[in-house]
């Protein structure tokens, strides 16, 4: 239930930088010597080879993985790992970064269930700066995850909210009185976010909250409801 | 008071789509004359030569742009670039990209505002996606910018919502019931930011005040607070 990183170059790098202060167990697949020599005094787990064999994602524990992270500079040896690990492991969440555009839509193909564009991600938020820089940097602050005292966003799942399993409306949680936060979003079973829903809306089985505050008050609701 | 774009590369490409998306003036400076002819038709001003020489830094009109964006894959061009820009107008507003950790403290040393590193921002976003999957998917897909009725976060400055200046706390402005938005952040004069802010908050002068709503609750207030 671990993850595998493929290449540790600046991407794999940063990826693996915050799966360590989220307490992720990883194993990192490099090709170069060089570098596996250097960081492995960092404690960190390396498997010095190629992973475009199969054998070195085998050896990496890939078939009882949980995510495959495919961090290397080339679209095509992206995808070539996407095709295998896939191949060998169909449950496997695969994350690949892309450098091209037109590799988006192959590496999809090909078995990754999230393509990330460093370039484009960047571009969008140089021009978002120009417009938007308050909201950029708001945004940009919030924090998802990471230490317990900084987080600002969570999610809490309709049976930590409703443990009688009943089916209750916003309003009827009292959750700003109770706990400070904000209700920002709901994600439906059926996978459909709905931003800022209505108070009378009503939870449903198997749905989401997502719920902004500051870091004290996410504590409150992570005590209340035992996330 | 344009955008000047340094680089038509990946980067520099999705910020200029960006930017058109937002009817931002701009024009492109890029050294490569295929590059030029190739996307001139799409009629994109650009003009043709080296961002590192005053002179087309002036030609493209740096003394009374609004902002650069520096978008070149080298990082010393960049800082170039930047310094040279900085020198020439104290007053624009620098966004600058890196790729090296190393860069950022020297981008901003020279003069940027903003240092966005894509692979840094990628890689954070790969290791999200394994702990918070259904955060970062709603984070990502709220839209701060772009078509008018697609964005969920506004901000509105004090000015616009207590008109005769008079400071209000927030649940005295009733927005959730008159707009349908609910309010998650609060930027204060010296650009300090809470998030969350409680509704016994009195709003001060020169602060601004981030909302998040559907697109119609946004359209809602945008309409009531003239923004
Ligand atoms: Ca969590
Ligand atoms: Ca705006």
């Amino acid at each position: 239930n671990h993850v595998v990183v493929c290449g540790y170059g600046r991407n794999g790098k940063q990826a693996v930088q915050k799966l360590m202060a989220y307490k992720q167990p990883f194993v990192i697949i490099e090709l170069n010597e060089e570098i596996v020599d250097r960081y492995s005094e960092d404690h960190l787990l390396f498997i010095h080879g190629n992973a475009s064999e199969d054998e070195v994602l085998i050896r990496a524990g890939i078939r009882n993985a949980s995510t495959l992270i495919c961090a290397l500079p080339s679209d095509a040896d992206n995808l070539f790992i996407v095709l295998s690990a896939r191949q060998i492991n169909p449950k496997l969440k695969i994350i690949s970064r892309a450098t091209e555009e037109s590799s988006y839509q192959k590496l999809k193909l090909a078995g990754a269930d999230n393509v990330i564009m460093p370039d484009k991600i960047g571009g969008d938020h140089m021009a978002s700066l120009v417009v938007v820089p308050d909201l950029v940097e708001f945004l940009d602050n919030l924090s998802v995850s990471g230490e317990h005292d900084s987080i600002n966003v969570e999610q809490v799942p309709f049976e930590k909210i409703c443990t009688d399993g009943v089916e209750l409306a916003i309003m009827d949680l009292d959750l700003r009185k109770k706990t400070g936060c904000s209700i920002i979003g709901y994600k439906s079973a059926d996978g459909e976010y709905i931003v800022n829903p209505e108070p009378s809306m009503v939870l449903k089985k198997d749905s989401k909250l997502i719920l902004i505050g500051r870091p004290n008050q996410i504590d409150k609701l992570k005590q209340l409801y035992h996330v």
